[in-house]
């Protein structure tokens, strides 16, 4: 899908708003409408058409490149700069991103449009409602940075680099690094790497700590690819498994394949939450599953839809979700296993999931 | 400094302003007044005290290590968690980060805290104000990310690392490699790798072009030590200079040498900027430094003060700067010169100025 074709779409939900246009500030939506992937741009979409798009002087360059289709608005004040066109372009009632602009912004902008007899609309979510479903440029581009995090996973494995005594630190470092080298612009987030009780801890940041032999290594980490993001999470061992290890992994391993097997359009995302958390609490982990089951991932790392027994979700296909069910012993160690799907299609993440030992 | 004594430095503030209290949701202003690196957390600072730190159950670990001083109050909702406690200090002026905060956020606040009977006062910039002087804590760490940029710069060059047919790419991936092996958390922003005609490029996104001979070479890059950025750029030629670009060097680097021994406690950044420009003017290249001459740095990238021919901010004592002239020659290449700096103290980056020629 072009970025001409997001914007037509965007003018049929401004149409059942009652707006005239939509001035849209939040750099991952610019992105998404313009392919301008820049720190500072804006684009103001008609209901009528047309479009405007604006940047400042630093990026003439880029916006060339990026987006070919609109004559880009110049100004160092760039939101203002489009604004102040919209009398021009015949807009009443403009909207903007009220999740998005910051009390101060608005009420600087108010101001001017007040001025000139233009409305300024609280008008949330929008570009996020039509980012939702993925279409297939994004999918081709979410589908190489998962392709790449398994690459690096595979050649960290294939390398020895996961052997006892490198630190959690070098492991995270070295797989950054693979995915660099194998064409990511950057990890996707932080990247989790957390070795034998450190494991227990959901969202652990990598530390000094060497991993040792008999640790349960789990590693959750993605690659970004043209501002699409991966999100995968292997856990496994060093070394052969303990007993426990090895019965922790077997109930983790079957919670996330019903987990997945739930994923369809139509269904409610409480109920995916449910078909994973039901395995785990029938086997009395149920409390030390201590987050939801996954989350929609694109241009953001965390997106809607949420999979959690208190989402009001439910699946479309296009969508694209994790499923990362985990249970986690304090001061033991945990298990979390994570794919990246599309509903109705293919699992993006393709690294095995049988225990690994090292 | 301590975040304590951070924190009693805003209760002045906050009894100028007449406030009963501020809610601190900027996360880089909850670092700064907590220590705290989470992705969510907040900070109600009251001003007669006590102050609540909020967080929620992913950082419970983590708030221990890094807030030592402050019982968390654990909450998925944490900004509500926080402001629903406000009565109960006795607080009924609260002021919130209005340049922080979106409309919605605000929307959503201010009809709860209505029914409390709470004022919610708009209050932008209070902590910005704090944070532009830095306390021997934060030059401590960026002394650090200074070093290590250096120490990198040093290295690749030691190592060959610039040669001609590298890519642009690879040249900045090796850098931040090399960070991270020192010990940086990351590169503080998008590393600038710009090879010849690129180098004309103010902000230029490293790309698969590689190095030629005789290439100006332009790194513009840095180090991120425990939230603090290093920022530098230095401009080199692969092989022998040309004429033309020896002549281009000294040009830039006499006018940032003019820059930063005018920088000083009392000095308008206005006056700033024009020692330096003045000399790339008297040059007759004027029109080719198409930015502004620097800016503060700390915990982002680009904070207050600018120095720029617009800007009104005076230097104080402790504030720490960027000076980085550029001339820029379209389709041929451009010179950047940067270092940070502390008013009244230590230049930072330390990496030579001279030209080299590798």
């Amino acid at each position: 899908m072009t970025t001409s074709s997001r914007r037509e779409a965007l003018r049929g939900l401004l149409r059942t708003a009652g707006l005239d246009g939509l001035l849209v500030t939040d750099p991952v939506n610019v992105r998404y409408l313009t392919g301008f992937s820049g720190s500072n741009g804006a684009v103001l979409v008609g209901t009528d058409g047309p479009d405007l798009f604006g940047t400042d002087g630093r990026y003439t360059a880029r916006a060339a490149v990026e987006v070919p289709d609109l004559e880009p608005v110049i100004e160092r004040a760039t939101v203002f700069a489009l604004a102040s066109r919209a009398r021009g372009l015949g807009v009443g009632r403009l909207g903007f991103e009220s999740d998005a602009v910051t009390v101060e912004a608005h009420a600087a902008l108010a101001a001017m449009l007040d001025e000139q007899g233009i409305e300024l609309v609280r008008a949330p979510g929008l570009v996020a409602q039509l980012r939702v479903v993925k279409d297939e440029t994004e999918i081709a581009h979410l589908r190489r940075a998962c392709g790449i995090a398994d690459a690096a996973l595979h050649a960290i494995v294939a390398d020895g680099g996961l052997r006892p005594g490198r630190t959690e630190r070098e492991i995270a470092l070295d797989l950054e690094f693979r995915m660099r080298g194998l064409g990511a612009d950057g990890p996707s987030f932080d990247s989790i790497v957390a070795a034998g009780a450190h494991s227990a801890i959901p969202h652990h940041a990598p530390t000094d700590t060497p991993v040792a032999a008999g640790d349960l290594l789990k590693l959750d980490f993605g690659a970004l690819v043209a501002g699409y993001h991966s999100d995968m999470t292997r856990t496994l061992v060093v070394g052969r498994a303990a007993d426990w290890q090895r019965e922790l992994y077997a109930l983790v391993h079957e919670a996330q394949a019903a987990g997945c097997a739930a994923v369809g359009a139509g269904v409610a995302t409480k109920d995916v939450d449910a078909a994973s958390r039901d395995v785990i609490t029938a086997a009395g982990r149920g409390p030390e599953f201590v987050h939801g089951l996954g989350h929609g991932v694109g241009l953001v790392i965390h997106e809607a839809p949420a999979l959690s027994a208190a989402s009001r979700d439910v699946l479309e296909e296009g969508m694209v979700v994790t499923v990362e069910p985990g249970v986690y012993l304090p001061d033991r160690g945990g298990v979390r296993i994570e794919d990246t799907l599309v509903v109705e299609g293919e699992t993006l993440t393709g690294f095995p999931k049988e225990l690994l030992e090292l």
